[in-house]
């Protein structure tokens, strides 16, 4: 793909290729790393994100791990004070989605610049 | 942006809408996430991507902190440990410039899920 070809995406931040990060952007940003900087968090969020519908049971989550459901719901409000994912309980259960336009921020950032400088590497 | 209109990216991992991740995927990637949990390596990197030429000396990005030299060179070398950038001495100073792949791995993964999930919020 040309640096021509590459979409224009309308996001609210500068990408990484383009301006670097301000010292207030980055301290932003960082602690959304952090959320998914754990292998468990990283697995509870790809399983909301794929499950049908868009949306999880925190039963559905709780059967995919070898962890005590504390342990679930600990990692789960992680992600959810992040802002990663949000929640509603209805009856019974929790059910959790994730929240795009926070993901779209962080793969944005990512994004352009692996793109441009993946020509000249 | 319709779906129809997004770029194909050719990569070697399942995007995080697709499927989930697996155990050892999910282990795999959480340390580079945990590289850039940090606001100054978030700094650091965009700083790198951003420089004229695709790299940086460490001259010019010291100067951008109000940190010590063996600070900055402490958290280049975590980025650097995490595969994120790569380093060449030459003569006096290092150049840094960022691995486009492993960053387009990481941007991969959040891509899809959000661009997939912002149509249906």
């Amino acid at each position: 793909m040309s640096k021509q070809e590459l979409p224009i995406v309308d996001v609210c931040c500068a990408p990484l290729a383009c301006e670097p990060l301000s010292e207030s952007e980055a301290a932003e940003l960082a602690p959304l790393f952090k959320a998914i900087a754990d292998p468990v968090r990283l697995r509870l969020l790809s399983l909301i994100a794929c499950h049908e519908g868009g949306e999880a049971c925190v039963c559905d989550l709780t059967t995919a791990f070898d962890l005590t459901p504390p342990t679930i719901s600990h990692h789960l409000k992680v992600l959810r004070q992040a802002g990663l994912i949000e929640s509603e309980r209805r009856g019974t259960w929790v059910y959790y989605w994730i929240n795009p336009a926070v993901l779209a921020r962080m793969s944005t950032l990512l994004t352009p610049a692996s793109t441009a400088f993946a020509e000249t590497a």
